[in-house]
């Protein structure tokens, strides 16, 4: 029962894929990227998977060979021989029939199968992220059981932050109870960890490093995890203090705390994301604090950390039901302090977060 | 004085990278990907790095501004105002200072650069590689750190590995301890976790997923881990052995102990990466194991988990002095068991490993 409900689901995105791709002329779909893979055959590895009226085959290498079969749902597998190129496998499986479209320009076996098809090859890595921004039925589920972790992971927060605790050694407990519970920790090229613990003034930057600092007295504590769980993303954000909290501090907090829950409330099919993202920074601008919000409200979420839509300024896509949508205003105070806020929700006419972590200002320690 | 090298570090990868790009008809040389930035400007992040004759210069946004500014290493750093785009100011910038070379053609930055500047704008990522895999006195320092953290993590895989222990936790507490001592886990897209713990039947996958399976008496367990220290990465891995080993398991051990002893004396400065692939699957092919040796024996290490050169069937480059590459020769029987040793080594005449923890076969539990 189950794995006709996959099946099925697996279907209707290689049937949508193949419909948007025929509005470009093209009758087969390719791709090399992991994510792209995963999404069509249920295998996370190198490999290059194809879609066609005929069917979806996945070409890879024997290093992946086993675990490919075990892993792609109604997908031929086709393993190239030790030392052999997939290129010609592939080349040969996609010759004479028809226009292609690929996801992504820039690796080895696009660029020579394009040399060699020429015209009958395209790239449009937007095919494919409209049709994963609407989420189905199993993604909802997944991500609803990875919220749950999250809010885990912060209780268990609860329990790890006291003064003279390292940052680095702070997250190094969280990333174990994630990938305990049964997280995985996803790959964000920019950033050098997947959780992200600022503390004092080093959470006045959105994206600190992981430092040696141990906590001190009357501190504040930004916390960022995002992780993976069966292939999708949760991003999510909490900000602690410690000991007696400055009012500025307060005040701060309570304006990204509002911000923040109106964002939540204006993300609705039908709304553009410079819609959003205007609410939240009228909020953040009437305190005073524009100049310290430096950056957009949210991105979408999915099998990538970051992928359309942006929730930014003058943003003008359109929301719709079934996306998936991290927000997150953050007042960063150079020197001095930052917060941020950050719920990973879905889109929908009750749009709702998939975490239920408290939002209130918790003072610990 | 530390300052000083570090600035003549950089000057001196700047200036090589110009001469190559030179050699192009380019006078300016561009970079949006983080390892490439990182390695000509010390910051780590989002942001595109520009070197030209004048200095170089890094442009970013708000969000990674204050965090740029202390990173960066005798560079200026240009920030955009809140919702100002890159693109124009770096457009700017280059405009009019001659032809420019890129690494990455994928992004849309470049994209938007080379539709203006067009036939002044050319992509060549090799120009980085070619600069980057001669690893500098400061890099060797770094890695050869990460090595000593490595030879850490596996005295403590001691701790860990018993009957019962979950792949999943004995990853996590591993992983725990990494980043305690210092080190990040690194994005590498192709798997979902920077440690590999393939227990059992699971060992046979050179990729293995972390599962829930718990280790059992009599199993091989292969441990892969992937760290960065100070942006290098290292890539390290042993097999261990739990209760009593069939005599099948010690044979393919000691095949694979000799194959990868034998491919790091094989590794020389003037050797080809075909000469040290043959050289291990010789003495693996010779044992009768040809079939079940499924992936080339190595690859470059760096910014990146896996760069130039490879160490492959019919590899034609030439190892040079100072590069730093993987030896790492495996079996694996499907459904049965996979064994894999792994050392990041120095190119040198007398080529060493960073790591110096045994290769003997430690039977544990």
């Amino acid at each position: 029962m189950v794995v006709t409900i996959l099946v099925d689901m697996f279907t209707k995105r290689r049937r949508s894929l193949l419909e948007k791709a025929r509005k470009k002329d093209c009758y087969i779909v390719c791709s090399a990227t992991p994510q792209n893979v995963f999404y069509i055959t249920g295998f996370w590895g190198d490999g290059t998977a194809v879609i066609s009226e005929d069917g979806t085959t996945l070409f890879t290498n024997p290093l992946e060979g086993e675990r490919a079969k075990r892993s792609v749902k109604d997908c031929d597998v086709i393993v190239s021989e030790i030392g052999e190129s997939l290129k010609e496998l592939v080349l040969r499986h996609v010759s004479s029939k028809g226009k292609l479209c690929f996801d992504d320009i820039q690796m080895p076996l696009q660029i020579t199968i394009k040399k060699v098809l020429k015209d009958d090859v395209i790239f449009d890595p937007d095919i494919f992220h409209s049709v994963r921004r609407i989420k189905d039925e199993g993604e909802i589920s997944v991500i609803t059981q990875a919220g749950k972790m999250i809010d885990k992971l912060f209780s268990h927060v609860l329990t790890l932050i006291r003064p003279k605790v390292r940052e680095r050694d702070l997250a190094a407990e969280l990333l174990a109870k994630a990938v305990s519970f049964g997280c995985d920790l996803p790959a964000f090229p920019s950033t050098q960890n997947p959780i992200i613990v600022a503390s004092g003034p080093n959470s006045a930057f959105p994206h600190g490093d992981l430092t040696e600092r141990k906590l001190l007295e009357d501190d504040v504590v930004v916390i960022d995890i995002v992780v993976r769980f069966k292939g999708y993303i949760i991003d999510t954000t909490r900000t602690f203090a410690l000991g007696r909290v400055q009012d500025e501090i307060k005040d701060v907090y309570e304006v990204v705390r509002s911000a923040q829950e109106e964002g939540i409330n204006a993300v609705k099919p039908g709304a553009t994301t410079g819609d959003v993202d205007k609410k939240v920074r009228e909020i953040v601008d009437a305190k005073g604090y524009k100049q310290f919000f430096i950056h957009g409200t949210g991105h979408g979420v999915g099998l990538d950390v970051h992928e359309p839509p942006s929730l930014k300024i003058g943003g003008k896509e359109v929301l719709q039901n079934g996306e998936t949508v991290t927000v997150e205003p953050g007042i960063y105070i150079p020197h001095k302090f930052g917060i941020r806020i950050e719920d990973t929700v879905l889109v929908s006419e009750r749009t709702k977060s998939f975490t239920r972590f408290t939002k209130e200002l918790l003072v610990l320690g």
